[in-house]
């Protein structure tokens, strides 16, 4: 064997240059495939292929079609039909409906389906799933159905999903994966190779051992590639790396993920109030929790809630128009603060005309800085030791901002209308985008030190003062500079 | 060795049970202890006793208090202080400011502490840290400043850096690892263990071993848990994994992480065009990744841009400032909209204080749709092959977010105005919710058919379109049931 191609620790980059526009001929066996477009999603093309032999009922086609994919790709075409399709596709590809696919659904449609199978052929699905995964699939569905499906299952998964169930949604306690290798601290490297050698298939994938004390406390941990590259007879607690994160049971699954991103982790050692080793969390479950967690603000800024396009229509109702219902409480503070100024506005058209644009780049500018402090607070950017400098920076961009809009407003209504009309919309400008400022930084910042979540409720209350400081503003400023009466 | 305490496969439920309340005495060396809070951020008091130390000169005694950090929570230190105390704090602490450190800053942190650093300074740090991280560290200087500092760089590291940046932004080939190991088809288990315990040392950690033919294509991926627990004597061929997901080096990042989300990857092999096998991805690096690109959408539909506390004020005046313009100017057409009914207000100044609500209510919907729309879009769920049916779901949830908002409203206003003006605000608010829902919809299903990025500018043609038929609906059904002339 020669040395060269065994490690590639440099490639000469004259090897590696890209010819510009040199696209074609990818090797890829999942992207650009004759099922897949050029950013791995199912070709549309193919879908429709599937959906006609469905429909056509030709089972035979249909299984053909889809007998190629990846289980994670059977679930996006799952997800791609509507609810009567999806049952048709599950019967006539019902052998390639492993469990596999079912942990890799979105969690609406899962819900959907496991719903409308029998108890016993759930436990069957979730017999075969990992406890993580078992967990996820009957987490959501009601409590007797979550017993039935628990009396069908064999004792030792049952025990493992109750276990799990046991620990609050969302916390390491319940998403943790309860197989792991660990290891005394007595053991050489040889020792462990041998007893993996014997012991180890019936696990699956592991990318790291863990130590432990006679208590079973972790004391250390061990990256596979280590242990292939350290000489057989050296002692474990001399290669492992002693210096851990442990992820508590109670951990909230956004602080697990903020802590495998900080410390780059693979995996990690969950232990219960006694520092007992109970537990692993894996990178590869990580990234959902990243994905979903970072993803969620967007949603939960727009108020909504939970928004997915898998959620029921009752359901994405009712999260939606709870949020309408508060805003049109905070739309009739601003109505009061107009009705308040109306003989104005009798005298003056000009002032309805103009105020709807204070109020609405007041909004624009409450809703970016409101954006960057709720990102800057879930990934612990904005913390306590660094509020009143965000808060002074936040001012100095919004007086920025404020005073460029201020003078475009202000010159383009002097033109139109008049001098003093133009002065007063830039001052009026100029107070709402700083008040738009302060209230972006300080709404999620006061919802966070009150232990809520700073992007559920924030948009509400900041859409609430800009609004209402757009209109007081202006018309306030309007009557008291003597333009009107 | 007894067999128990090594293999972990399944906890009596029983020794995991949490009692309720019972949340002292975790075990855990990061979080919870003198320097961390429960959310595993810098104690406000620690901060402050290192500024307070920095501002008396005390430098052994910050030295002292930073010494025992991770290097990932030095970086977020550095990134809490100011720009005058970090370099204080830097000068304080050299010798704990390695590699690792660099790599974990803001990239705007770091982009700053890398412009006031001479060449040389800065081509010292990067000749300690692994490729992919030494390329963060000059990929946004300006050409005039990499060149210095790939001049004073050993010409490995160099020669490695060059070859990334020859790589757009945000590729594969740019984010790669340069290192990983290739080994032969032809190897034993036993074969490749005994040259990776021979020469596996030089390399970090690694997860996964490619398995490649004589032209360099990979053929197969071995995970070392495998690798561990398989006999020495079996060919690599028989326990590799065929079914490999490869990464084209002109892979955008976003694309990268959706497939590692996807197939729960932990490694993955970059290949060129030519197919041969040119670098790795690993999870590890992909996790930042993934939250950057599920948190971005936030930031860009609120119009804040790349929006990060430590992003320089002139930029986050500059990138903000430019949509708050752009609002501007559908604020105007909304204006122009109510001028043309100003006759209609004089006569009715319940029409101006009313307005509001209609835009404001439609305003809200429409952003709640979009929010979800381009969630579904940026996580591949939302493709040609589903649009019309998501259309229509959309459709559904604004009927009867419409009517419930109206009748509310209706109601209210009858009761104070007039029953005419009630049923006019009525009609108007559902028209405007549902037109809402389908721009909320449709708008960031064209950008993304136009291949623009559906987050960035959605925001601002959705407003308009929710705000100039808030006004329209409103103000038109007005005039046109007779109420005003």
């Amino acid at each position: 064997m020669s040395a060269d191609p065994l490690l590639d620790e440099t490639i000469d980059p004259a090897e590696v240059a890209v010819e510009e526009g040199a696209n074609e001929g990818r090797p890829d066996d999942r992207v650009d495939d004759e099922r897949h477009d050029e950013e791995n999603r199912l070709k549309p093309e193919y879908v429709r292929a599937v959906r006609l032999a469905l429909e056509e009922d030709r089972k035979g086609e249909v299984y053909e079609l889809v007998e190629p994919l990846h289980p994670a790709d059977v679930a996006d075409l799952l997800e791609l039909f509507d609810t009567d399709e999806r049952t048709d596709l599950t019967i006539a590809i019902s052998d390639l409906m492993t469990g596999e696919v079912v942990a890799e659904l979105n969690d609406w449609v899962r819900e959907e389906m496991m719903e409308a199978l029998p108890a016993d052929a759930v436990a069957l699905i979730a017999d075969q799933l990992e406890t993580d995964d078992a967990v996820q699939l009957i987490e959501d569905l009601d409590a007797t159905d979550q017993r039935a499906i628990l009396a069908e299952m064999e004792a030792e998964g049952r025990a493992a999903i109750e276990s799990a169930l046991s620990y609050p949604e969302e916390t390491a306690g319940r998403l943790m994966s309860r197989e792991f290798v660990a290891v005394p601290e007595h053991l050489t490297v040889g020792d462990l190779i041998d007893y993996l050698r014997i012991h180890g298939t019936v696990l699956g994938d592991f990318f790291e051992v863990f130590v432990v004390d006679e208590a079973h406390h972790p004391v250390g941990t061990c990256s596979l590639s280590w242990i292939l590259t350290t000489p057989r007879k050296i002692a474990l607690t001399d290669v492992m790396k002693r210096d851990q994160t442990l992820i508590p049971v109670q951990m909230d699954q956004e602080e697990v993920a903020l802590m495998f991103q900080k410390y780059a982790l693979i995996s990690a050692a969950v232990v219960d109030e006694s520092g007992r080793l109970v537990g692993q969390m894996t990178v590869d479950d990580v990234v959902h929790i990243i994905s979903e967690e970072a993803g969620e603000d967007a949603l939960l800024l727009s108020g909504a809630g939970d928004g997915d396009i898998n959620e029921p229509i009752r359901e994405a109702f009712s999260s939606r128009v709870r949020w309408l219902v508060a805003n049109l409480g905070t739309a009739l503070v601003a109505s009061l603060i107009i009705a308040a100024f109306g003989g104005a506005i009798e005298q003056l058209v000009a002032l309805a005309i103009l105020m709807p644009i204070v109020a609405s780049i007041g909004g624009n500018a409450g809703t970016q800085t409101m954006a960057v402090t709720v990102r800057a607070i879930a990934t612990n950017q904005l913390t306590k030791a660094n509020t009143g400098r965000i808060l002074w920076r936040e001012a100095r961009v919004a007086i920025l901002n404020g005073v460029t809009v201020a003078v475009l407003v202000g010159i383009g209504t002097a033109l139109v209308f008049s001098v003093p009309l133009g002065a007063v919309i830039a001052l009026a400008m100029v107070i709402n985008v700083v008040t738009a400022g302060l209230a972006g930084v300080l709404v999620p910042v006061l919802f966070e030190r009150a232990g809520q979540d700073p992007a559920v409720a924030s948009s509400v209350f900041v859409t609430m003062v800009t609004d209402s400081m757009g209109f007081f503003a202006f018309l306030g400023l309007a009557v008291a500079s003597g333009l009107v009466s």
